[in-house]
Order: structure tokens, then sequence, then C-alpha cells
């Protein structure tokens, strides 16, 4: 730390992405990327774009979100384009929460809400999901807090009911309640159809996981055209130009070939369902997973144990040092030949 | 703006980008943009990434950093790679300026300034420049406070020789002094080789002018490894992918192919020295600019009534409503071809 850092964040403790080393090639289980590469339009998009490169994006992603809100069953003043996720999720955060409005989310959760929280100085509240790493509904009912539930979560992979999300919703008027929905394609229920019902509900998503562009960095903001222009309050005054000319002409060709990127979230379910069987013939518990990855642990082998074997036969998979679930690792859902290769190797290491 | 708008930002003004107009082409000089497309290289890389994209972005961006310090001449730990230069101010303001350490900058400068010292409410004076828009050293030296100089300055093009910029930076020891090299390229001495030398100083910069790759958004910020350091805490605790794949690969072949971008500052240069001779013979005030737009304005024509007569005839300059300014436009430079139509119709306007 220099002598200059500001007191408001010489105490923030980042993010920690998951590892990428470059030592050697893994197969790579551990950050719940999509095995699958975009479609054959989405490269033609990009590399017809790179001749305009010169020129500013559009900061209105006015383009990208009409083939969005197409998708996604909305008006197009009811969706914000975001560099990954994470920015919509700040920029929420921001908009949506302070010291009258203290946010409230699960203790096992996606890690970035503590960040996020402690970046912007907002007071929060991390609820004990139950021991099974279900969610209490009642911790969440009538809470006058702004609530986040990333749904399906991480790293459990379990899904709320949207019956569930609807009476969070419901029962608290007064404030946002933020779903995270980066899982969603693997087979959840989205709450996208209730942004029409309740003016205070925004659901976020991402195209890193099913439309295979973690490397482009494109996340988006459902709800009230309001809501959404309050994000746009905060965007404009941050980082107007935040979505680049490739990222922008790749979500749009994405959106149009939906139906490969829908194909290949079947396919991840179906190698999930596999692997699943496999691990708990192996004797591990798995949580059933609505998600690309899924949360097991096993009786024979600790969470550290099994990470660092795996890693030692080239296959990396994400472990947690977190008490309640390091006996724990999430795995991500790759191709029927990944996960057989994970397979084979789990059962070296545990057989 | 929405019933759940925090306090804390529903008063903010947002930064208004130049206008995109899209019901016509326009001979387009009113961002700043390059006339000159990205090199074959960056084109063909930005080819050869797209089948990655389903893999995350290198949040240290080693390779990148390796090849941007080969270019500037300092070492790979001195220089913070971000989703453009805005990015970079925005960490820039929030690590090192608060209630104790307030902004200090130029009333006439870059107009995301206030709009980030509003958004992460830090304290902010705007120092009046002189009539003639140039900097009163005297207003800087020893202050104790965050400076920030635009250096050349936008929107007026002027620069401030790099032996006053050392001056500030030594009598401010206890102060980090930020300066903004947006425009550095077009003949500008930059302040790069400082950092080197004092432990205050961060230079900010960006591939969207000189180099071309506006639409790929990417800036970086230099200096001593712990300023670095700091910058780092903040971004891995907002957006650690925050620069994509093909923007990582664009901008590492845009350095190795730095003559090309080089080159075409020198013909921006000259364009820029005839556009101002023209101008001037038509009886306009030009400032005598280092950047690649000038500024400039006419006795015989306001600079609204300019800017909509060019409007008119399809070209586009950027009209500032701020008092001080408004006589003026800012004209950007673009190929010698652009510049021809340009002032023809400026002087078929005031001729």
């Amino acid at each position: 730390m220099s002598r200059f850092f500001s007191e408001k964040y010489s105490s923030l403790v980042p993010y920690t992405p998951g590892e990428q080393p470059q030592d050697k090639k893994y197969v790579k289980l551990n950050t719940n990327e999509s095995p699958f590469p975009v479609s054959q339009a989405v490269a033609k998009a990009v590399e017809a774009e790179a001749g305009k490169l010169q020129l500013y994006s559009d900061p209105e992603c006015v383009q990208l979100r009409k083939e969005a809100a197409a998708v996604f069953g909305i008006n197009d003043d009811e969706i914000i384009m975001t560099n990954g996720s994470d920015e919509v999720l700040n920029f929420a955060f921001m908009a949506f929460a302070d010291e009258k409005n203290p946010l409230r989310f699960a203790d096992i959760t996606y890690g970035f809400y503590t960040v996020f929280a402690e970046l912007n100085h907002i007071p929060y509240k991390e609820i004990p999901l139950r021991e099974d790493f279900t969610i209490d509904l009642n911790d969440y009912l009538a809470v006058n807090e702004t609530v986040v539930i990333a749904n399906p979560n991480a790293p459990t992979g379990l899904e709320l009911p949207l019956g569930a999300i609807e009476e969070i919703v419901k029962s608290n008027p007064d404030n946002v309640v933020i779903v995270d929905e980066a899982y969603i394609d693997f087979g959840g229920q989205s709450a996208v159809p209730l942004t029409k019902k309740y003016d205070n509900l925004l659901v976020t998503g991402t195209f890193s996981k099913s439309r295979s562009m973690a490397g482009a960095r494109l996340g988006f903001g459902i709800g009230n055209p309001k809501l959404i222009a309050d994000l746009n309050t905060v965007k404009y005054s941050t980082n107007p130009y935040n979505v680049n000319r490739l990222t922008a002409v790749a979500g749009i060709a994405a959106l149009r070939d939906n139906d490969y990127y829908m194909n290949n979230c079947k396919i991840i379910q179906q190698n999930r369902a596999r692997t699943t069987a496999e691990l708990e013939s192996l004797g591990f518990t798995v949580l059933p997973s609505k998600t690309n990855f899924v949360f097991a642990k096993s009786d024979k082998v600790s969470g550290e144990k099994l990470y660092l074997a795996l890693k030692e036969k080239g296959i990396l998979i994400r472990h947690f040092t977190k008490e309640r679930i390091c006996d724990y690792n999430r795995i991500t859902i790759g191709t029927a030949e990944q996960m057989e290769i994970f397979v084979s190797a789990v059962k070296e290491i545990v057989g």
C-alpha cells in the first residue's frame, strides 16, 4: 500500500478470482466457463467489426438492447448492458443500497457481494443458509432491506423456486430485490417476467456462462424503466462507453443465435446429470444443481486434498477455504470428454 | 428517477458524451477519434482471439503490461490496464482523494473530473484558467491537495511544459498528482519518465486517440509500483476482468506496431498545422494545439451558429454551452480530405 491510499479503501479485501495458471494446459473446471466456443456468427461479427475500432462504441447500446429485449421478452428501456455482470451488480449496490437501506444476502453466495458492499461502504448482513444450504424464506420476508439473491446460488448450485422469489419481492415493496441470474439458463426458472409486475425487482444476467462469452465481458440488468434509468445515471457518471464495439457485436450475434447456446445448455445439463451420478456412486454428496457446476464433497478425502490431487493430475477445480464449505469443491461441468477425464481421476484418488 | 434511488447519487449530473447521431453519415470531427483504422496486425489478432471467447480474460493483463512496459520504458509493475482511461481516472480519484485530500483541477478541462468527484463525494476546487486559457503555475504549487491536470488540456489543446509539471509534483510531495495524457502523442512531452523519480506522480493514458482504439476501450495508469498496487486493490474490488480478451490482444498488437501509430500522429500534426493556418486566414482565433483537435472561435459567427451550420452541411464538431468557452468549438483533426471538406464548409459559412 502506498502512503497516499485513502483511508476509505485501505482495509478493502479484494475478490479473488479463480486461478488461471499459465504453467501448463489444464482441464479447466474451476471458473464455470463454457466448454463450447462462441457460434460462427459471433466470430464473424467480431472479425467484421475490427475495421471500425477507431470509432467510439455506442454508449446507449441501442442495437444490443433491442436484440436482447426480443430474446428476453421485455422492452428495450427495461435493460442496461454492462462490462460483465459484476459491473451491473456494483452499479445496483451503489444505486439501491445505503445506510438507510442496508444489504441482506446469504453467508454462502457469490463472494463479490461483500466486496461491493465494503467498497461502497454499505452496511450488510450475511444471513446463514440452513444446514443443507437452502434459504429460509422467513429470513427475507418483510425485512425492509435491499435483498440480493443469487438464483440459482453459487457455489451451491441450488435454486430457490420462483414462487419464493416473488414472495420476497412482494413483501419488500419499498426496497429493491436484486436477483442475480448468472446461471439461470442451466435449468432454472427466470424471474424476468416478474419485472413487468413489480417495480422493485432487478434481475441481473451475464453472457459469460450460457453464451460462451466470459472473455468478452457482457452483462445486463433487467427491471422497471425507472430502475434502469437510475443505473444509467450511475453508468454515465462512471464509464459511458463501458461496452466496447467488439463485445457489442458479439452480443448481438449471440442473441440471434440463441438456439445454439440454449442447446449447449441442454448438453451441460446432461453432462451434469451423468457427473452427479458418477460422483454419487463414488460416495460423494452432491447438491442438486441447476447450474453449470456441481458442489460436492466426499467423506474419504478432504476438499483441499481432492483439489490438490486433481491439480497434480492436470485438472483444476475450485476449492474454497471458508469454514462452512471447505469440505466441498465446486466443479464446472464441461464436455462429456472432460467429465470422463475428471471422473476417472477422482476414481484413482478416492478409489 | 425511481423511488429507490439512493440519496447519495440522486443529484448526480452524468457526463455528456459527444453526440453520435445515426440519422445520416457525417464527417465526424466531434469526439477526437482517429481517422485511421487500426493496423492489420490488430485486426488479425482480434480475429484469431474470437475462438477463445468462452474463457475469461487474464485479470492481470500480464502480456499486455509487458508489451506496454517495453514501449513506455517502464517495468511491468508500474502500469495498470483499464477499460478506457475513464476507468483508471475514476480508480485514481477513489484511491488518492478524499475529504482530507480534496481535488484541485482547472475550470476548463475534461468534463468528467467533476462527475467523478461528485460520484465519489470528494470535495473539489475548480481553479479558473487565466484569460488566455493557460495555467497559472502558482495555483498548483504546495497546495497539499490531489492535483489533476490534463496535459495537453482538453478542450483547449494547450500544453503545460514538462518543467512546470515537475514543479507541481515536487512541491506536493504528500499528495498524488494525476497527469491525464490522453492526447500526449500529438506533439506533447510525456511525464512518464518522471514516475521513476517521484512516488506521487500518476500518469494516465489511452489507446483511444493515437492508437485508433476508441471502440475497443483500453486505458492505463503509470506510476510507482505502490500507487499501481493501490489502483489494483480498487480494480479487484470493482471489476477484475475489466479488460476483455479482444481488447487485450488488440492492445498487444498495437504496441508491437508502434511505428504505424506514431506515424499517424505525425500526419495528424501536419493536418492540424494546415487547418490552423486556414482557419486563421479566415479570421479565426485558434489556440496553439498539441492534440488531435483545435479549439477555435470567430468574431463573425458564434460557436453555436457555426456548429449548427456545419451540422446542416453534414459535418459534426463539438460545441460546449459552458459560458467561458461557448464562443469556441472543438474540431477534431481528421484526414487531409476531411479537413478540406471542413475548411470549405467554414468558408461558405463565414465567407
